[in-house]
C-alpha cells in the first residue's frame, strides 16, 4: 500500500522539551517476574514527539484536540522542503504558489539530524513570526513541522502559534520526514482523543499520490 | 468525506481494567495561572480506552506495537454484529464465511452500554476460547472488539490472547461501535508508536465502502 510512517518512536529518555515532561514508560506487569502478561503504563507530555497542538494549547476556551475534525489531518498534503537551515520565512514561502485549504508540511534540515539525539536541541529550523502571518493569511487547514515546535527556542514561540491557532490552523509537530521527498501525498495523521486535550500524541503516514 | 470515529475519549477517571493504571491527566501550565500556554501531562497503561495489543503482550521476546506492519490496520475491514450478549462463538461465526486474511471488528451488545459508565464492567461480551481458535485458524489479520479486553474477566484471558497473537493476529481493544451498522469499511488504526510497547493507545476510524 506505500504508507510511510512519518512518525517518530515513542521511547523512555527520547527528546522533549526541557520544561515539559519526560517520557517515562514503566513495566508493571512482567513476564520474566512471573506476572501473566507483560503490561506497561506510560507517562508522558501531551506534547511529546509526533504531537498535534490543539487551539486551547494557546487560546482560554478554545478548542481542544478531541474537537478537531478528522478532515484537518486526513487527505491531500503537501511536502514542502526548506532551504534555509535557520527559520521558514516568507520569502521561501512565496516561490511555492500556497493555496487556501491546504495541509503543508515543512521538511528542514532538522529531520535529517536532530532526531538521532536524545537531547533536546535549541537550535531547529522554525516558522518565524512573519510567516505564520503568512499561513494564516493564506488561509491553510494544517501545517506540519519536523521538530518539537513549529516556534522557535528563543524566538516568541506564543506569537507564531497564535498566529496559527487563531486563523483555525491545525498544527502537527515532531515529524520526521528524512527520506521523504517533496511532493504531494495523501496523509492521515491521528491524535489520541484526549478530552479537552490541549495537544496528543499521534501517529502520522503519508502515501505518494498517484 | 464520511470518517467514522470509532475511539472512545481518553479522560481522567474513565473506565480501565481494574488492575491497570487509572488515566490522570494533569495541566501543568494553565493560562489562567498565569502561565504562557496550557499544557498536560498525561499518565495511563498502555491498554486503556481503545488500544492495540502487540505479541509481546503474552509472548516473551514477541513483537512490540511498533513492528507492526501498518497494512495490519489499514484497509478493508468488515463490522460484524453478535446477538450473543455473553460470549463470541465460533457457532455464530459459522454464519459469516469469515475469510483468511479479513480485518474483523465485532460489535456487540458492549458499544451500546458499557461505554456510558466510568465504571469498569466485569460483565462484558468476550471472544470465547474456542472461537479464538475458530479465528486463528481462519487466518484472519485483525480482530477489534468493543471492550477492553478480547477475552472475558473472570476466563482465560491468556489462552484467548494467546490464540490470537501466536497466529499472527493483531488485536484492537476499546473500540465503541455504536451507531456503526455491521457492512464492509476501509479501517485505519493507528497506535501509538512505542518503543518495543506491549501494546499502544490508539485513534481508530471507519469509513463505509462505496
Amino acid at each position: 500500500m506505500g504508507w510511510i510512517d512519518i512518525s517518530v518512536t515513542v521511547r523512555s529518555g527520547m527528546a522533549h522539551w526541557p520544561t515539559d515532561e519526560a517520557v517515562g514508560i514503566e513495566r508493571i506487569c512482567d513476564l520474566d517476574r512471573g506476572d501473566p502478561y507483560n503490561l506497561s503504563r506510560i507517562l508522558m507530555s501531551l506534547h511529546t514527539g509526533t504531537h498535534m497542538d490543539a487551539p486551547i494549547h494557546f487560546i482560554r476556551d478554545g478548542a481542544g484536540i478531541d474537537e478537531m475534525p478528522l478532515e484537518a489531518a486526513i487527505g491531500r498534503a503537501r511536502v514542502i522542503e526548506i532551504r534555509d537551515r535557520e527559520l521558514i520565512r516568507p520569502a521561501e514561502l512565496q516561490e511555492h504558489g500556497i493555496e487556501r485549504g491546504e495541509r503543508i508540511l515543512f521538511k528542514t534540515a532538522n529531520s535529517g539530524s536532530l532526531w538521532d539525539s536524545d537531547a533536546f536541541s535549541r537550535e531547529f529550523v522554525s516558522v518565524s513570526e512573519a510567516a505564520a502571518s503568512f499561513l494564516a493569511a493564506a488561509g491553510i487547514t494544517l501545517v506540519g513541522v519536523d521538530y518539537l515546535s513549529v516556534g522557535g527556542f528563543n524566538t516568541d514561540i506564543a506569537k507564531v502559534h497564535l498566529a496559527l491557532l487563531e486563523a483555525g490552523v491545525w498544527i502537527i509537530e515532531g515529524l520526521n520526514l528524512a527520506g521523504v521527498e517533496p511532493g504531494d501525498y495523501e496523509l492521515v495523521c491521528l491524535p489520541l482523543k484526549v478530552a479537552r486535550g490541549d495537544g496528543a500524541p499521534a501517529r502520522a503516514i503519508l502515501r505518494p499520490l498517484r
